[in-house]
C-alpha cells in the first residue's frame, strides 16, 4: 500500500482536522466526532443532513454550505456512521423546522440514520423525515445493500434539496424534491482501478492489466462484470445502455454528472463526457447542465461515473440555484 | 498503460471537446485549436491569458472565466502550444487594453509565447506583456528550464492578474500584480506514482513499491531526490523547510495551496494540509486562506505540491475577489 498518509489508524482524524483548516469560513468540526456542520447555523429553515464512510471525498462534507447541506456526518473510511453522531448532528442543525435525511442505500446507513432519527424524533421532538438514495442501475442487491445502491447522483439530491431548503420550503417540501430527484437520477460506474481502504492495507479488489470492472459499487463491491478494457466511447455505450434503458429520458432536458472515482485525471472524464454529450444529444436528450470533476469518490480509484437526472422545470430552478460549499461553489 | 481514452492521437482532440460541452455557459473553443476563450468576450479591460501543454488540466482552461483568464492555449500533452495558437488568442481576446501573458517558466513556452506577443505587436498593433512564474523552490533548471520551474502556484497569479484586470487595472497594473504574486509565492512537489503520457505509452520515470521523489516537476522531470517513503508529515516537513527556507514569511500572512497531481485521493491532501497548517502557525505564520484540490496536475500522477503566497493588503483584495470560472468559483 502506497499513501501519503502517517498511520492508519491517523487517517480520518487528520483528514477532518486538514479539512476543517482548510475553510473554517465554511464549516467547524462538532466536538470530537467526524462531522462537520455549517460556521453559522442557519436558523429558520429546514435543516439537510447527510453522511456515510469517509473515502467518498469531498462527499459529504464537501458540501455542508449555503443551498446544499446543513451537517454531513462520516464514519471510519467505508463504514457507516454510528447513531451517537448522527443524532447529535440532528440536535445541531435542528431550527425548529425540521430536518431531513438523506441517505445512500447501504444497509448500516439506512439503519443508523433511522435510529438517529427516531431518537430525535422521541427525545427532543425534532421533526425528522428521510429519504434513501438509490441511483445505481448496475445490481440490485450487493455487498452491503439490499435493493439499488446509492451512489454519485445523491449529490443532485443534496444540491436540490439544499436549495428547496434555502428558499424557505417546509420539510415535506424539502423531502419532496429529494425524492423527485431519486426519481428520475439513474447511475451507473465503471473502474480500471482499485481502492485500497488503509486499515485493510490491501487493494478491495483485484483487476488485470487490460481489464476494467463495469457496475462497480463505490466501496469496491462487485459490479456487473470484470471485462477487456475498451475503448472510452464503448465503455459509456454499455454504461448508458443500461442508464437510459432503466427511465425513459425520450425528448427530456436532462443534468449529467460524469464522476471521477479519486484517481482518475480530468483528461479522461472530459472524454468521456465527450462521447456522453454526443450520444444524448443524438437521442434527442438536450444536455443542459454538465458537471464533470470529483463528487463521490471511492479513494484513488480510477474509474467514473455517469449519473443523468431527468429535469422539470423545478429541478432545473433547484440545480441553478446559488450555491457557497468547499466542493461546490455556484453563483 | 491503462486509460480510459479512445486512440493516443485522440486525446487532446477529445478532451478538449468534452471540456467544452461540459460548460458551454463559461467558454468556447477558438477555431481548431487547443485553445478556449470566454463564451462571452469582456470588453473594456486588459485580457489575460495563459496555457502550456495538455495533462495539467484543470490548468489552464478550467480558469477561463470571469476574475481570471480570457483564454487558455494548450499544447499536446506536456508540450509547448506552438506560435500560431497563442497569436490567434491574443487577436482574440484583445478589446483595446492590451494582453497580459502569464507563462510558466519552460523555454518552450517562454518562446513561443514571446513570438507570439511580438507578432501581435508588430502586426496588430496590440499591446502584450508578459510575466514568467518559476515559483518552484526544488531545483535551479531542469529537462524543459533554465532557471526554476513555474508550477502550481501559476493558479495563484490567475487568479490576482484576473481579478485585477476585472477591476479595471492597466496593463502595467494587471502585470504588476501579476510580477508580484510570482515574487512572493513559493512551491514544492512531490510524487509516490508518476504519469504516463499517452503518445509514449509508459511511465515518465520509476519509483519502487517504497519509494517516493521529492521535488518533482509538473511533467515528472527529476526532482532533488529519489527516496523511501516517509509519513506524511514529515513529507510536509521536508517540503516547508525548503520553501520556507526560500523567503522569509516571518509574521506574514499567507495563502496556502495543497495542489493534487491528479491521481491523489483528496483524503491525502487533507492530510498534508492539516500539518502544514499546523506548522505554518507553531512558526507564526498566519493562514489567511487554503485551496486543497487539484489545480495544475500531472494527467494521473500520485502526489501533492504546497504553494504558499506571502500576501500584502492588495493580494488579499485579489484573492478575496469573485471569480466564475469552470474550475474556480468564489461568491
Amino acid at each position: 500500500m502506497k499513501k501519503i498518509i502517517n498511520g492508519v489508524d491517523q487517517v480520518e482524524e487528520q483528514m477532518i482536522e486538514g479539512f476543517v483548516k482548510a475553510c473554517p469560513e465554511y464549516l467547524k468540526r462538532l466536538g470530537d466526532d467526524l462531522t462537520v456542520v455549517r460556521a453559522q447555523k442557519k436558523e429558520g429553515k429546514v435543516a439537510v443532513i447527510s453522511g456515510g464512510g469517509s473515502g467518498h471525498e469531498p462527499s459529504h462534507g464537501g458540501y455542508v454550505g449555503k443551498g446544499m447541506l446543513d451537517a454531513a456526518v462520516a464514519g471510519a473510511v467505508y463504514t457507516s456512521p454510528s447513531v451517537d453522531p448522527i443524532y447529535e448532528a440532528i440536535k445541531a442543525v435542528d431550527a425548529g423546522k425540521g430536518v431531513l435525511m438523506v441517505i445512500k442505500n447501504y444497509t448500516g446507513d439506512v439503519m443508523n440514520f433511522e435510529l438517529a432519527g427516531e431518537q430525535a424524533e422521541d427525545d427532543d421532538d425534532i421533526k425528522v423525515a428521510k429519504v434513501v438514495v438509490n441511483d445505481d442501475v448496475a445490481v440490485d442487491g450487493s455487498l452491503y445493500t439490499v435493493g439499488r445502491r446509492g451512489v454519485a447522483g445523491t449529490v443532485f439530491v443534496h444540491k436540490c434539496a439544499g436549495a428547496k431548503a434555502e428558499a424557505g420550503g417546509t420539510l415535506e417540501e424539502v423531502q419532496a424534491a429529494a425524492q423527485k430527484v431519486i426519481d428520475n437520477v439513474r447511475s451507473m460506474s465503471m473502474a480500471i482501478n482499485p481502492s485500497t481502504v488503509p486499515a485493510a492495507g490491501v487493494p478491495g479488489f483485484e483487476l488485470g492489466e487490460d481489464e476494467m470492472e463495469i457496475g462497480i459499487g463505490i466501496h469496491g463491491e462487485p459490479g456487473v462484470k470484470k471485462m477487456k478494457l475498451e475503448p472510452a466511447d464503448k465503455i459509456v455505450d454499455m454504461m448508458l445502455e443500461k442508464i437510459l434503458g432503466d427511465l425513459d429520458y425520450t425528448g427530456s432536458d436532462v443534468a449529467v454528472m460524469i464522476n471521477g472515482c479519486g484517481g482518475t485525471p480530468l483528461m479522461e472524464l472530459y472524454i468521456a463526457n465527450n462521447h456522453v454529450n454526443d450520444v444524448l444529444t443524438a437521442k434527442g436528450i438536450n444536455v443542459y447542465k454538465t458537471w464533470v470533476g470529483n463528487f463521490m469518490t471511492s479513494i484513488e480509484s480510477e474509474g467514473f461515473s455517469i449519473s443523468i437526472l431527468k429535469l422539470d422545470d423545478e429541478l432545473k430552478e433547484l440545480l441553478d440555484a446559488p450555491a457557497d460549499t468547499p466542493a461546490f461553489t455556484q453563483v
